[in-house]
């Protein structure tokens, strides 16, 4: 992408608004699957609605403790339901100026003498059933003195179940072909590599895709046709995780299924604050600290 | 420390056979508090044992996946109990060649070549009643081409109590206060410097005291007035914690207090995993992943 200034200006509106709306149908469709649950263990419990908070950086020209400089906001939406025990969706748009210490690691940060732009959507979802995977969703597009787009989603089932991992596998690879033939097979790769735990020699779940740095503008693509994928990714989740919870949500599960379940949660805390790249920039940063760890599940066992 | 060769040989031995006792002292007055249980939410489990399970690096001169060559062993006491509801007691021994990178950051251990010897003991203790106190103990001697001491003890209550953290406190200061003037203080400070959560800009718990790179051989010490500070440490913990422990132990407790208990230990969990160098140390040099995370909580919550 060589652009910038008044047309950087423009993209960032475009992404920040898709974020909003990507947002706003993922939680309309989530409250109406909590209104369907009609068996299993929970169903007596009330439906579940989406909280929203939203937050604003004080306007500060000052470093915080990273020593990064960062403003803008967000909102949290989060809901504890019936079906999905906690699931937070975060949307935001921050800019600032990145540490010097910071601003080495970044792609264009220090051609950009730190400041950058960052708009995405994150979302995690730990559901009641142990039959029902939890998952994860994250697109965002940041700008330094170069943009790109990043992203992925990843399953984590509790109890493995072959048709789950086959459906959704699928469903990512149709998306991904519709926009690169070599996307599919890298981008799988890259979430396989990613979303595992060395300590345990374990991966996280069992994968989905994860991409970064995409700016496609050097193979033939562009700003829009990268767009293009990013949206393809969310609306590829929304249309594929539901049909996993709706598939198991009614059934009754174990007291053993449920151990399994907390347990394999704390692989997932695990993950999240020994290797997780958002968590490790969010923090860093000085980000939102409750936005961030709101990813964490509800209720955890390390027995 | 100018020793080198033979002496520290008889040191290391000497140093080791003291964090067994002294893992053996605390395993029997920990087994000994869990059958006075008299009361209680919980008095009606049976009271818990410790299970022993060693463990052995294979004598590989092959690097591990950090790069470091790591060697030796430990052993692992765990009890699940009615008071103790998880306790874990590590003791170890292990010695290798650090990796290029590690070796950096350690005193001595470029001199060395990254040869480095380390023995230790470590606890921590997640309790069933959320009136007791959480614990957290470790010492541990290290020998590069430097050798030194370090460790230390810090609480975390799960509600505030005045009276547990003011014995807490006096205790360590006793201590501190037979092997040098200035160590309560700074060793108290070190402390909570170090646990402390920046992300939520919380201590972890009220404190108590922590040191390391002791060598006070510049100073007029020497080796055996630095493992006598340790040993006493070790000692210390051993009278004031069980205090505390029947103090409250057989009270009973509510529901929202257990939660509140549950929501802490996500603070525990978040410091061990993004801050403690234990674990990062452990994990980064390929430790035994058992053995380090044995001091995540069994139950926890983040709602």
């Amino acid at each position: 992408m060589s652009e910038t200034g008044k047309d950087w200006d423009e993209k960032k509106v475009q992404a920040a608004k898709w974020f909003e709306s990507l947002r706003d149908q993922i939680c309309e469709e989530f409250q109406s699957i909590e209104g369907e649950l009609s068996s299993g263990n929970k169903a007596d419990m009330a439906a579940g609605k989406f909280d929203r908070t939203p937050w604003n950086r004080e306007d500060s020209d000052e470093p915080n403790e990273s020593g990064s400089i960062l403003k803008g906001g967000g909102e949290i939406s989060l809901m504890r339901g019936r079906v999905f025990e906690k699931v937070g969706v975060n949307i935001s748009t921050v800019y600032g100026t990145f540490s010097e210490e910071f601003r080495e690691r970044i792609p264009g940060a220090v051609e950009s003498k730190g400041a950058f732009w960052a708009g995405g959507i994150s979302l995690v979802a730990h559901m009641q059933s142990p039959l029902v995977p939890a998952i994860h969703m994250n697109t965002r597009m940041i700008v330094t003195s170069k943009g790109w787009f990043g992203g992925g989603t990843d399953l984590t089932p509790m109890i493995p179940n072959h048709q789950d991992t086959s459906d959704f596998h699928n469903a990512l690879k149709n998306c991904c072909d519709q926009h690169a033939p070599h996307y599919y097979q890298e981008h799988k790769e890259w979430c396989d590599r990613y979303f595992y735990l060395p300590h345990r020699q374990e991966p996280r779940g069992v994968g989905g895709i994860f991409y970064d740095y995409l700016d496609s503008s050097e193979q033939g693509g562009d700003w829009t046709s990268d767009f293009a994928y990013t949206q393809d990714v969310g609306k590829t989740f929304l249309d594929i995780y539901p049909k996993l919870v709706r598939r198991h949500m009614n059934k009754n599960w174990t007291d053993e299924q449920r151990e399994t379940q907390l347990i394999k949660r704390g692989r997932y805390v695990e993950y999240n604050l020994l290797y997780d790249r958002g968590t490790q920039f969010g923090l860093k940063t000085g980000g939102n600290t409750e936005a961030i760890l709101m990813s964490l599940p509800p209720e955890v066992k390390w027995p």
